[in-house]
């Protein structure tokens, strides 16, 4: 009965907590990330970065690098709100991990993918399946009533 | 009585995840409407896009195109957390619902301002819409009762 | 007893509400700031903006200025989301907003030493405040259950 119904309810917070920590942890070492790769690349994107260095020098450093734009916001970010409402509207346990896992995995794959440079397929594999995990929780968010 | 202010508050957060799972998918859409972008008008962001070209084409593929910088996160994030926590501070639906639908409709506007290149101010006016909107929710959750 | 309790989740979810307010207005001024960047500093993502200048300006004015793109979304995003979380988790009130304190005095002073270009230790230690702040809230979400 009613019971039931919350253990189920709590454990799909829980679940939701755990996988939000760990996307919003891969966020935040974008950043570094990024750091690492402008002080090995030689690709600085602020001015005062560099304001120490030769005057010849500076002009070539102040280049933005490709690897440094490269950021999974606009992946993360529908993904952790779609993800709260989603675990709000008291979906299974199992549906629920198995969207959370698919999406976690696909980022893990995406980023080692993008730092090692892997050959395309990888990285536009698991961008489609984090892309098929957020359009499900959307789907599933507008099929359970619309209020517009 | 309570059962009618909890009919508003139910109403008042199914509008929220109707809202909510739109500009998510808008967001999630900026991701594939770049990809084209970059196809289209030949800017790639990335090296190993352009790894199976000539060498001499290269160089210049490599140019990061404005078109391909675009995106609405700036707007979209703070609305998506400012609706959030607006909607559990139990305002009217008609309150919410004049909130959200202005907030979607100007950042359909926004994007197709921005894929159609019309002039400037249609772009422009959309994106103070869009402020407006959240600016408002700002001020209702600050005005709400602040805990600094 | 309980009323106790629910008092205190209540004063935490107040906190939050007002310091993610704040964030969310912070994130929502940087639009302007960056637009206020390529108005002074002549920098222009968007062609259509420069469509009505000579054309031996227009190139020029093409350029991706550095300051255009600070943003701090990539810090940002992980605090509403963890906080909102970390909130949920019923965190003594000094706690909580020992965090929230401490993330937005960390971003204020970021963004100050954005702007006013004030040299590399200030921002390096403001954004590894806002860093432990953030890692703090996923650590205390992490260790009170795991669910993957």
């Amino acid at each position: 009965g009613g019971g039931v119904v919350h253990t189920i309810q709590v454990e799909v917070f829980q679940a939701f907590s755990t996988y939000a920590a760990i996307v919003g942890v891969k966020i935040l070492l974008m950043g570094p990330l990024t750091a690492y790769y402008r002080f090995t690349k030689g690709a600085f994107a602020n001015p005062e970065d560099v304001a120490l260095k030769p005057a010849e020098e500076r002009k070539k450093l102040l280049v933005t690098h490709p690897d440094v734009e490269r950021n999974d916001l606009e992946t993360s970010v529908p993904f952790l709100v779609l993800g709260l409402l989603f675990a709000l509207k008291e979906p299974s346990l199992a549906v629920a991990l198995l969207h959370f896992r698919l999406f976690a995995g696909s980022r893990l794959v995406h980023t080692v993918s993008y730092v090692g440079a892997l050959p395309q397929p990888c990285r536009a594999l698991s961008w489609m399946v984090g892309m098929g995990v957020n359009f499900s929780m959307a789907y599933r968010l507008l099929s359970s009533g619309l209020m517009l």
